[in-house]
């Protein structure tokens, strides 16, 4: 921070705080996971749009590489290059539980390693998309929340009540 | 930054950032209004869900006083309380637009005067949500994504292509 009086430029949010704001969101859409029916869990959908294990398995296939490539620039997880974000589901819910709990104990794991200076550094995520590691984070939450709100349409249209959106906790 | 290497403390992510972020998502859902079908945006719904217009009153009644919250501590714009998120929609597409943008650039106008000591200051939203400046912020914009989302879901099952999600210029 050159200059404190200028908060625009002045860094405001701490990595901590980000990776706490990430971990709120997945504890809420795990409690989505857990709200549906487990066959619905496989088969339903609104519109034509991918059902929930799907949804699911696309944010466990970004979120594992995902922190990986923010901390290091290498965007796959170590010796298990068939985690990525076309994954297909496993036969149970509890599988895809599974893995999304190992998901959270990665990202709590690797996420120390993301140097401050990372944060504003650009880098290309998962060799396509370019903007600054920051942005790539933000992306995957975003992404989180956008997907697990497709699920509170399918949720609400098969007569069962949602969790909260406030009830991260 | 007390210390440069504890990168959990450091902040990381500077207000302009945050600002284009929430700017961005805004853009995108700009575009998602303006895919409705007019008669749809105010009466369509799944699983008895809210249709379109309210949900973006709740968006522009929530970011507009929300913004000078942000900034000041006082959840409300300026002689303008009906701007709250029970704001019932106007007549037509065309003046939600209106209120839109109005948003859009108050959010531009005020954003500044949001010190950078502000975001990890405590304070009560709209005078019931407890919680850190910068983690409201970000609820601001977890909340629009999560309605946004809703309404991909209308679209698709009206069949109309939704804008895509990182299309957000």
């Amino acid at each position: 921070m050159k200059n404190e009086t200028r908060s625009a430029e002045a860094n405001v949010v701490s990595s901590e705080k980000l990776l706490s704001h990430w971990q709120e969101h997945r504890r809420l859409t795990r409690k989505v996971l857990l709200a549906f029916p487990e066959d619905k869990f496989f088969t339903y959908s609104v519109g034509g749009m991918r059902p929930m294990a799907e949804l699911a398995m696309e944010i466990i296939g970004m979120s594992m590489p995902g922190v990986y490539g923010l901390a290091t620039g290498q965007w796959e997880v170590p010796d298990r290059p068939e985690v990525n974000f076309s994954m297909k589901p496993p036969a149970t819910r509890a599988e895809v539980l599974k893995l999304w709990d190992e998901t959270t104990e990665v990202i709590n794991k690797v996420w120390p390693q993301i140097t401050a200076e990372r944060f504003n550094q650009t880098d290309k995520a998962f060799g396509m998309y370019e903007g600054p590691v920051h942005w790539h984070q933000f992306y995957f939450v975003d992404n989180e929340i956008h997907h697990r709100a497709q699920a509170y349409v399918y949720l609400r249209s098969l007569g069962i009540e949602p969790p909260t959106f406030w009830d991260r906790f």
